[in-house]
C-alpha cells in the first residue's frame, strides 16, 4: 500500500461532503513581495503600508488575488488533482480583508454531482470558504471540475446541479469597513479616473505586454502551494498535446490584473469574480496583453462605487489587431485563438462627491 | 596583489584550525516565502504560524533544510571554493530550532587532513557548527571535500581521518522542547499516517515530479549566499564536461523533501541527516522525482517517534521504471544513471497513544 | 478616449515642473530577501540584523542599491516611458539610511530641457528626490533622457542644461549617523582590507561571474515596479535590433556590486554614484564579470574613509583577457564590446586608527 495520495476520483465525492483542506497558510510580507516580483502588480494600496494605514487599515491588507491563489491552491490536492478540466468558477466573493500575518484555512462543501454519459467522468461542484485565524470568512467561491472515475460505468444515482448566480449581487459586495475614501490619494495611485469617469460599454486597452518565463509561473504556483501536476512536470507534459508545462490560469488572471493598472489604477479593491473562462492555454514564452470593457456600474454610497468589468487576456498580439473580432463576437467562441482569458469581475473604485 | 580571494587550497588548512565564516545571516519571513516558492514545500508546520504556535512554538520555526542551506552556504567560501569534489557529509544534527528572525553564524573546525597519492589534491574534513544570535547551537555537521593543492607534490606530514558515525544516534536526536504533540493537527498536515503506520523496509513512491528551471536553482543558491562557481557561471561551465551550470545538490535535497510530503506529511521535523551522496549531476530542465524507504524506526517517548529514511531522487523517469533496479542493487553503484540523490536521514513523527 | 497612459512626450515637460510619482512603496523583509536571491549580494551589514544593531542601527538598514532601484522605478512611468535612450545620471546621493519598513515616495523636478536638431526628440533633465514616510530625504539624483516628441518640428523656445557635478563632493557624503565603526566586525564581513589598504590606481579583479537568466532579471525589475517595456515584452522586442528583452541596467549595477564583495567586502555603504554609462546592452544568458579601479580616497574622520571607485562590468569574458585594452583606453569608447558597464561611485569603508 503506497502511502502517497493520488487524489480523489468521482466516486470519492458525495453530496454535502465537507472537506477541510490541509496546510493552513500564514500570508507574510515575503509572500506580498514575491507577488509583486512575479506579477508586476502596482496598485498603491498593496504597495505602501503607510498609505493603507492612512485610508483606514490597521494592518497592511493582502491583495485579494494573492489571497485567492493561496486559498484556491489548498483545494487542488483534494478537488482537482484528477481533474480532466477546470470547467468554471462563480460567485467568488471577497468578504473581509485579509491582512499580512493572517493565517488562512479553507473548507469545501460538495454542492453538486453529475455523471457524464460517457461513464468515464463526472462533474463535481464545490463551494469553498476561506477563513482567517479567528474563523472569520475572508473569501468564498464556487467552482466545478470534470473528474475521472475510478471505474468506468454509470452509477445513475444522482445528478444535482447547484443554482449559480452569473453575478455577485452589488448588494453582497463587501466593502472593507476600514476604508476611508476621504484620505485616498490619486497622486499615489497614479490616475485621477474615478467612478463617474467610466462609461458602460467603454473599452480600455491596457497597452503593455508581459512575457511569461518558466521559473516565473512555476514559482508563483509553488508559492501558492498549488500542486497540480500540469504546471510543474515537464517530463510528463512533453508527451501531452501541449508538449510542455501549462501556466496556472490564476497567474494569467494576475498578469492581466497587473496590466489593468494602466487605466484602472483606482480600481484597487477586487470585490468579486462573477465568472471566467481560460479559453486557451498559456505557455512560458507567451507575452500576455489585456483589454477591459466596463460592463456595468453601481453606486454603493459612502463615496464608493463598483465597476463590473470584462477583462480579455490575449497573447502575442496587440489589442488593435483583435479588437474588431472580439467586439463583434457573439460569444467567446468567436474570439481569436490568441485570447487566453475572459474574466467577469467587480472592483470597487472611489466615487467622490 | 589582487585583493579578491581565490579561496583556500589544501596547504591553507591545518588540523584543529578554527574558521569563523563571514556573513552572519538573519533568516526572515522573506527567506521562508522564497523557500516555499523555490521548492514547493508544503509541510504545515512551516506554512502556518498559527499552527506552529498551537503546537508550542513561541515564534514561527524555520524549516531545517532552509537553515541548513543558509548555514552550509557560509562555509563554501572558506572550505570548498577550490573543491574538486564534495565527497560527503555525516552527522548532520539539528539541535535547537531556529526561528524567523534568528541570526545564524557558522564556525568550522578542521578535523581531518589527508593527502592524495597523486600529489595534486588532498581531503579536508571539517566539523561545522551553526549558532544563533545567543550563541546557542542550532545545527552541527561534518563534511569532507577534495581540495586542490597550490603546489604539486607530497608533504607526507600527516593523514588524519576522523571517525564518522554512519547514523546520528537516536539518543542524540533533538526534539524541539516546545513541541506539544497533543495539539498537532492531522487535518492541517494533510495525512493521518503516524509512527505506527510505517513499516521498516516499506517504500513510498512520492509520485509527483518537479522540473528544475535555471532561474529557480540559481536564485535558491544565491538566497543561501552559497557562492560556489559551478552553479552560477555558464560562461565557464559551458567548457566543462557538463557544458552547463550544475544544480546545487542541496536544492535537489529540498525538492525531494518537498515531494516526500506526499506520503510523509507528518514527518515534519528533519532531525538529522546521517549521510548522503549526489550520484549524478542535475541540470536545469531535469524533472526530479523521489521515492523513500523506511530504514528504521525508534520510539522516542513523549508521543514522538523517529523514522530513519532513505530517499532516492531520480530524474526524468518514474519510480515504477527504476524500482526493481534500485531495490535489487547491492550498492548505490548499481543504481541507474537517472538516480541523482541517495539520502539517509531521520525525521520526527507523532506517535500518539 | 483610452484611459490608459502612454507616458509623457517631450512637449509634456516644462522647466521647473514638479512631478509627484505614484505608488509609494514600503520596503519589507520580503524585498530584502528577494534582493539577495536575485543579485547574490553578500555584504554582511544587510545580511545580519544582529550585526546592523551592533554597529548602531536601531532597525535593519536597506541596501542603498535596492532603495535606488525601487525609487528609480517610480520615475519610469512619468519620465522615461518614451525614452529613446537613458543618456546618463549624476549626483546620486544617499542621504539618510532607509530601514526595513520605511515607505518611500519620489518627487522629480524638471531641471533642463533641450530640443534635438532633428526635430524628433529632445533631452529632459530631472532631479529626483526620494523621501521616507516622515518626509526625510533618503536619496537624491539627477538624470537625463532623450524623449520622443509628439509632433515633429522645432519649438526653439528654450534650451536649458543644468550644471552637473562630475563627482559628489566628499564634503557632501552622508555618513549614517548611527554607524559605530568600533563595533564593526571584519570576521563578519569576510575581509580585513580597510581604507589604508587601498591604493589609488590599483585594480581589483573580482574573479567570479554571474549568468543572468530571463526570470531573474524580469523579476528584479518587476520587484522595483519599473515598468519600462523593453525589459518585459518579448513579443515586441523580438522585432527590435536586440531581438529580445533588455536587462535593466540597474540589475547589471547590482550584479557588479555583488561581485565586488570579493575584494571590497568592507566597502558596505554605497554613499554616492558620481556617474555611469551602460556601454552595451545585456541579455538573458550573458555572464557578468566585474573589475574595479580605486580612483580616489578621502579620510572622512570618525574612523571612516571613502573610496571613489570605477567598476567595469563585462560579459562572457574574464578580466585577464580585456584588462590591457581597458587600461590603455583613452576613453570608454575604446573599450571592447564585452564591456557593459562603466560605473563611477563612492563607498564608505572603515578607517581604524
Amino acid at each position: 500500500m503506497n502511502k502517497s495520495s493520488v487524489g480523489r476520483f468521482f466516486e470519492d465525492f458525495s453530496l454535502g461532503q465537507l472537506i477541510e483542506h490541509p496546510i493552513p497558510r500564514t500570508i507574510t510580507e515575503g509572500d506580498a513581495s514575491l507577488y509583486i516580483a512575479l506579477t508586476g502588480s502596482r496598485f498603491s494600496l498593496f504597495s505602501s503600508h503607510h498609505l493603507a494605514r492612512k485610508v483606514g487599515f490597521a494592518k497592511p491588507p493582502v491583495d485579494n488575488l494573492l489571497l485567492f491563489h493561496i486559498a484556491f491552491g489548498k483545494t487542488v490536492q483534494d478537488i482537482s488533482l484528477n481533474a480532466v478540466a477546470n470547467l468554471g468558477y462563480a460567485e467568488v466573493q471577497f468578504v473581509l480583508p485579509a491582512f499580512i500575518g493572517d493565517t488562512i484555512s479553507v473548507l469545501s462543501e460538495v454542492i453538486g454531482l453529475k455523471e457524464n454519459s460517457n461513464g468515464k467522468t463526472g462533474i463535481v461542484y464545490v463551494h469553498s470558504r476561506a477563513t482567517n485565524q479567528d474563523g472569520h470568512l475572508v473569501a468564498s467561491w464556487k467552482r466545478w471540475v470534470m473528474v475521472h472515475k475510478k471505474q468506468e460505468g454509470m452509477q445513475n444515482t444522482y445528478a444535482v446541479q447547484p443554482q449559480l448566480n452569473s453575478e455577485v449581487s452589488p448588494a453582497h459586495l463587501a466593502m472593507p469597513d476600514q476604508f476611508n475614501a476621504d484620505n485616498y490619494s490619486y497622486i499615489s495611485s497614479g490616475e485621477t479616473f474615478v467612478f463617474k469617469d467610466y462609461q458602460i460599454g467603454e473599452w480600455i486597452d491596457h497597452i503593455d505586454g508581459l512575457t511569461i518565463d518558466s521559473t516565473e509561473h512555476t514559482m508563483a504556483t509553488k508559492l501558492y502551494q498549488n500542486n497540480a501536476k500540469v504546471h510543474f512536470n515537464y517530463h510528463q507534459m512533453q508527451d501531452s498535446q501541449h508538449q510542455q508545462r501549462l501556466v496556472y490560469g490564476g497567474h494569467i488572471i494576475s498578469l492581466c490584473r497587473s496590466l489593468s493598472h494602466n487605466g484602472l489604477a483606482n480600481a484597487q479593491w477586487l470585490a468579486a469574480i462573477n465568472g471566467g473562462a481560460h479559453l486557451n492555454p498559456s505557455y512560458a514564452g507567451n507575452t500576455i496583453y489585456a483589454a477591459t470593457q466596463v460592463q456595468n456600474k453601481y453606486d454603493l454610497g459612502f463615496g464608493m462605487g463598483a465597476l463590473r468589468l470584462k477583462t480579455i487576456g490575449f497573447k502575442n498580439i496587440q489589442w488593435s489587431s483583435i479588437k474588431e473580432q472580439v467586439c463583434s463576437a457573439n460569444s467567446s467562441k468567436d474570439y481569436p485563438d490568441n485570447v487566453v482569458l475572459d474574466l467577469d469581475y467587480t472592483v470597487l473604485i472611489p466615487n467622490p462627491k
